[in-house]
């Protein structure tokens, strides 16, 4: 028996109308397929907001397990419509919130992650002939304390769900029709993608494509858990993502991604010895705040700059902290800046071409963009630009690399 | 140490503004009084008839079970916000849904009944200082499913945790001050009573007082919960609900009590033999209709009529029921009227004193109304008459038993 798991996200489930037209979508799956179906859902569009609304009338800063109880309310709202609307079409289905499932996480509430999912329930249920409804989004702790995971967290309880019940696809319905070459809004030209690998996504969705988030990437290439991103609106077959294999198309680079929610900070003047990369991270880790690009120079006059970049929301606390580690550790000062953005290419086809980097760079020089931070991996090349140059940069390394042409 | 349990219904925690004002009342109770406090919510006024206005749109008839996980979120969603009031307040705080708590219902959707409460985990958080916040009206069946206890039910939830936990008394906070010798919007010279017995409460109650649901009082007198009404808004004792006592006013009445709800059905010319009530009323109650007065007349001709009253929402359905019990049981034909009101008289005085009955007849029959249906238990006497005759029923016996002397 072939086993499809769907995510549809609050975009798609926003309305009555909408959670009668996924049920539609969903009965007819089944019934044209005979497909055991697994959905994943998120809290109608807005719910979050509305709710957020009335922590902070309740709260100056809503305590995170608190927020974690309320939220996890949106999910369930749209699981007990769902299976209502399934029902109405003649299907059986069955709803569970991430405390019946038993979706056990940690304890970092607000930002939990899985440990374990318990299936037999599900199982049974999906042998019965249901349509199982799963809230996305949250989960339970050992002893039963509420917890969400986070931005992009339903993709990661379908592609959790997905490996758990070791499901034939991960299908992300989403208000796009699959992943493009960069954001059409900023690039015209911008291509769908027929297949991405599972790298080059990873990449992209940590780079701000915000198509699908990263751990949902991450714990679908972990498990081979094939993903297809496809639109809850439009027919279509939108966009696989697979492992790299011979029939990808040898394109140097893939796509161009950007995000503009980055922030820089520099702790000036550290002393270079062993363990300060350690001392200065730690305290950011431990406040939960995510970094991203890091960049530390080599040392002159025994001291070094040690840089990294974080969601711009995270700024000001950052500075905080590394106000407090400055002093601790008889750094210099603090610089920051929380105006620029990060663009990116991205394609497994550049490990075996040289020149990828200059040619980058060369097409950004020629429009008098200054660069002001590089990091590489092995399939992507990062710049840190002002934000000012975001389209500016994005459309000169689309045409540069080509990537408009079918 | 002191244990108190507050009820919170849904007009008390209907805004923002409403939320915090209950946050107010506990940690000034708590620091006033240092009482161990366990607080029970509903959820906020008006959010019930939202959800209940989606699922009509997803679903002819939603199902009770997706009904129950839909309406559960409305007190999840009020025990987050009052949680982060009183932490904003600077007091600590727990919250519990039922499932949390684990208060066992039967699997009863939407009218499920309390089988046991898990109590560890609130007496730990207790002990910690903390106020415990439990959302009232659901709870969990033993394989996981959520469930609500129906009409009330966060009464019932308040009063089965003061019973579980041995509190020293439950208050319900609502919108009136207290239990009166009748609805004041129907007498105007209606007064409160400071004390009632849990006996005639009970009687006052199933006839409709709305004040506190039935389950509870039940549930409080079976334990010997003290229980007591009071207002959200206002200061004051509000009324004590105790038993009986040497102290209790010894009037003869304590108030007059109707409710607007009722049908009667009649299922006319019954055989007359064994097992024929008990085979009327199995298929009522297996369909969860619950049963209110009963009357059955001597047989005439080896036949009779069997009549009963019930919630005016539950009259079609009855009907129907009633129907193929006429033609299993040779009856010869179902008679209705859904537009009859309840009019009693509760008093422990009645007791011990003859003549009441006689009393209420008359004065009724000197205003001209006529009693359909009579049934009495040793504290009140009810007669079902005609629903225009409800308000000056109701008046006359007041004037009648004397009830507005102080």
């Amino acid at each position: 028996m072939t086993l499809h798991i769907h995510k549809y996200g609050g975009t798609s489930v926003g309305t009555a109308e909408k959670i009668q037209n996924v049920a539609k979508k969903l009965v007819n799956e089944k019934n044209k397929t005979g497909n055991e179906l697994v959905v994943v859902v998120s809290a109608m569009s807005g719910e979050t907001n509305r709710m957020t609304d009335l922590a902070k009338q309740m709260q100056g800063a809503p305590s995170s397990k608190q927020m974690d109880v309320l939220l996890s309310t949106g999910e369930q709202v749209t699981i007990a419509l769902l299976c209502m609307a399934i029902e109405e079409l003649g299907h059986k289905a069955v709803s569970y919130t991430g405390s019946q499932v038993k979706i056990i996480t940690d304890d970092s509430h607000s930002k939990a992650r899985i440990e374990d999912i318990h299936t037999d329930k599900l199982k049974a249920d999906l042998d019965a002939g249901n349509i199982v409804v799963v809230a996305g989004f949250q989960g339970v702790t050992e002893s039963g304390a509420i917890t969400t995971l986070g931005r992009g967290g339903s993709d990661t309880t379908a592609v959790a769900l997905a490996a758990a019940l070791k499901a034939d696809e991960c299908r992300i319905y989403t208000d796009v029709d699959g992943v493009y070459t960069t954001d059409p809004r900023v690039e015209p030209n911008a291509r769908r993608l027929d297949k991405i690998t599972f790298e080059e996504m990873l990449e992209m969705a940590s780079l701000g494509s915000k198509i699908l988030q990263i751990r949902s990437v991450e714990f679908a290439g972990k498990y081979n858990v094939p993903l297809r991103v496809l639109s809850t609106f439009k027919e279509g077959n939108g966009t696989l993502i697979t492992y790299e294999d011979e029939e990808m198309e040898k394109a140097l680079i893939s796509g161009i991604a950007f995000n503009r929610d980055e922030a820089k900070v520099t702790l000036a003047g550290v002393p270079d010895m062993p363990g300060v990369a350690s001392a200065i991270l730690k305290p950011i880790s431990e406040a939960n705040i995510e970094i991203d690009m890091i960049v530390q120079n080599i040392a002159e006059d025994k001291t070094t700059d040690f840089t990294f970049t974080i969601h711009r929301d995270d700024y000001d606390n950052t500075v905080k902290i590394l106000e407090n580690s400055c002093e601790e550790l008889g750094a210099e000062k603090v610089i920051g800046d929380n105006k620029i953005v990060k663009v990116s290419i991205v394609g497994v086809g550049m490990r075996s071409h040289a020149g990828i980097a200059s040619q980058m760079f060369t097409a950004l020089a020629d429009e008098g963009i200054n660069i002001q931070m590089i990091s590489t991996s092995e399939i992507k090349i990062s710049v840190v630009v002002d934000e000012k140059y975001l389209e500016l940069a994005v459309r000169t390394l689309h045409e540069s690399f080509g990537l408009s042409e079918e």
